[in-house]
């Protein structure tokens, strides 16, 4: 393995009843917000439960965060908490909040301009509001680690940053509170975490043999859990080990001293711009597509991939590696989740836009040792026609 | 899997070269003692590279940390921090050195009276001096987590404790200084890792996947692993892969909502406290006798450990945990860690004074569910006379 770093200071508490605790982990005296989304907290008793352990806080409440958080959203909850000087954050909810709180909370006290310039220039993020998260959607990882991904409405574009101060300062999981999910939910959460791992196990070997079993430990268990959470949502047993997965699926550790990939995201993120397709659907389309067209380059972990997560142990190299890539297909589609462009009535002109909008950003080569070129994309992109 | 929280602050720097961020790592005009065990870090290199980073700072060295480290050495240093109001400590060798430096940061403003009250009473633990390790032996995983294990020459006892504030600040791995440990102590880090592991892992299943194969990731990198590093401990890949799964192992993670066992480490302490034989061969002395004397009540995970690790497949489940035992004490046989009492001279007379010990101390129901009893205790030692 490569020389590495690994950093991970945030606290999680998992599983029922930790939003008891909430009293304790805000700092008593904090002017509070609570931040949360299209109102999922009002039916899965999230609200209550966070209204009576925080009795006694100053509270104010910021909903109506969208899926894909936008700037333009997040910006309104910036100017309230300027406004009310409220110095802790509270994020209730999926992904989508959680990436919006860390932009809010790294907004409000950025003073060098616009805070977009966070996300189009890595402007640099000094500190940021602290906040605490409370997780009811097992999916993106965000809960443990320093990502967030934002989009701008205005521009149609989509982008991340990553910086220090948005660790959350702790993370409640709830895997009861997920039990009320929409079956589609569901399914886009596991086939979210199930690409966080691919973008950093299936490369090139490196002799990392823990971070590829981590990896694999991660998939395997997708595999076999993901179907009983998909057709039962409040399995509550499955639906913790889907919530764990998709935490350790992004928290830095299978990534430490391996190299990465990502641009299945930097693809799939552009199919969100233009389309609005659910981030883990657009996941789904590529991922398959960009395995067929660097299958030569990237055989030796698709055959490990075929071998260990699939028990694929006959056959070619060759076969394995397309048995593997076969298997992913189907498991995403037996979770409803469609992985051709047509499945979303996007054509061909759409490939044309992404690959001119990679060449007109310079965008020339990406991902593991560059793979992914305007030319990769193109191909990747039609192989999923 | 059952409730639970997980934190870890332990910034991690790993491979070649990161001793060169220590000047980062210790914040300017911090007073430094540098503490070390038996003058390896003058061989290996450890020594020059620190004095060359932390060149300008004040910098104070206590030498002769002894394997399983004794209260009494330990108090010397905290002496001469005192003294000399020094701020920062710098733990630089393998376990025994950071588990002493984690006894001393709390000691040193502990002002409850004696310090060894940390240990043989539970005194709170409010703050400590706070400290960075550089880790040149892969063993203990001290170096990712808040727990030490401190002797007491006088009364022969050895006691642990585990506490936030002795989490290490930072802790540098490096395989490289590794490379030119005796084979016996590598043997010796192999073993304990492992055992670190089955505590863990070896007791009822709670339908925690991640977890588990966390954990056989581990063992199983550390069987394919271990031997090379034995056979050539400067294999650097080899020892890169051995330090990652020693501090995975006790780092807290595969711990998460799982039962634990620890009753191997309880009463193979007290084969050290009487014999002064390592740490790790005690363990492997200890672990096949309880597994034998359990095999019933631990059955399923005998199993479940028979398939995923050591690949058996045949046979039915009492001969399956059968093979996983034999395989195990094998294992360790290989690393030429004997796992008979009569490798070590140590005769029948000493299980009775382990057996009375218990149950002068109370001590008669221990680790997963209570099944540690000192019946068991003289069942599991008899097993390996």
């Amino acid at each position: 393995m490569k020389e590495f770093e690994f950093y991970n200071p945030v606290k999680v508490l998992f599983g029922k009843g930790q939003v008891t605790k909430l009293n304790e982990l805000i700092p008593a005296g904090s002017r509070v917000i609570l931040i949360y989304g299209g109102g999922s907290i009002f039916k899965n008793g999230v609200y209550d439960s966070i209204k009576s352990s925080l009795k006694g806080f100053d509270l104010t409440e910021f909903g109506g965060i969208e899926p894909n958080p936008t700037y333009e959203t997040s910006m309104k909850a910036v100017e309230i908490i300027r406004q009310k000087k409220i110095n802790y954050i509270l994020a209730a909810g999926g992904g989508s909040v959680i990436d919006a709180t860390k932009f809010i909370a790294a907004a409000v006290p950025f003073n060098d301009g616009d805070p977009w310039k966070i996300l189009s220039e890595e402007a640099e993020v000094k500190e940021a509001v602290p906040f605490g998260c409370i997780l009811t959607l097992p999916a993106t990882g965000t809960e443990m680690n320093k990502n967030s991904v934002i989009s701008r409405k205005s521009t149609e574009e989509k982008l991340a940053f990553s910086v220090t101060p948005v660790f959350p300062k702790f993370s409640i999981l709830l895997p009861d509170a997920a039990g009320t999910l929409p079956q589609k939910q569901v399914a886009n959460g596991i086939v979210d975490a199930f690409v966080h791992v691919t973008e950093q196990y299936l490369t090139y070997p490196v002799n990392a043999p823990i971070q590829d079993r981590f990896a694999e430990a991660i998939m395997i268990t997708l595999i076999e859990e993901g179907p009983k959470v998909y057709a039962k949502p409040d399995d509550y047993e499955a639906m913790s080990n889907l919530m764990w997965s998709a935490t350790m699926a992004l928290n830095g550790l299978i990534s430490c001293g391996v190299p990465g990939d990502w641009s299945v995201h930097s693809i799939g993120h552009e199919l969100t711009a233009f389309h609005g397709i659910d981030h883990a659907r657009t996941l789904a389309i590529v991922l398959p597509g960009l395995w067929k067209t660097l299958k030569e380059e990237k055989k030796a972990k698709l055959v490990q991939y075929a071998e260990r997560v699939w028990g694929v142990k006959t056959g070619s190299d060759d076969e394995k590696a397309d048995a593997a890539i076969e298997k992913t297909e189907k498991f995403f589609r037996s979770l409803g989740v469609g992985t051709r462009l047509s499945d979303y009535g996007v054509k061909k002109d759409t490939i044309d836009r992404i690959v001119k909008r990679f060449e007109d950003r310079k965008w020339l080569s990406m991902g593991d040792r560059g793979l992914t070129t305007p030319d990769t994309t193109r191909k990747a992109l039609e192989c999923q026609l």
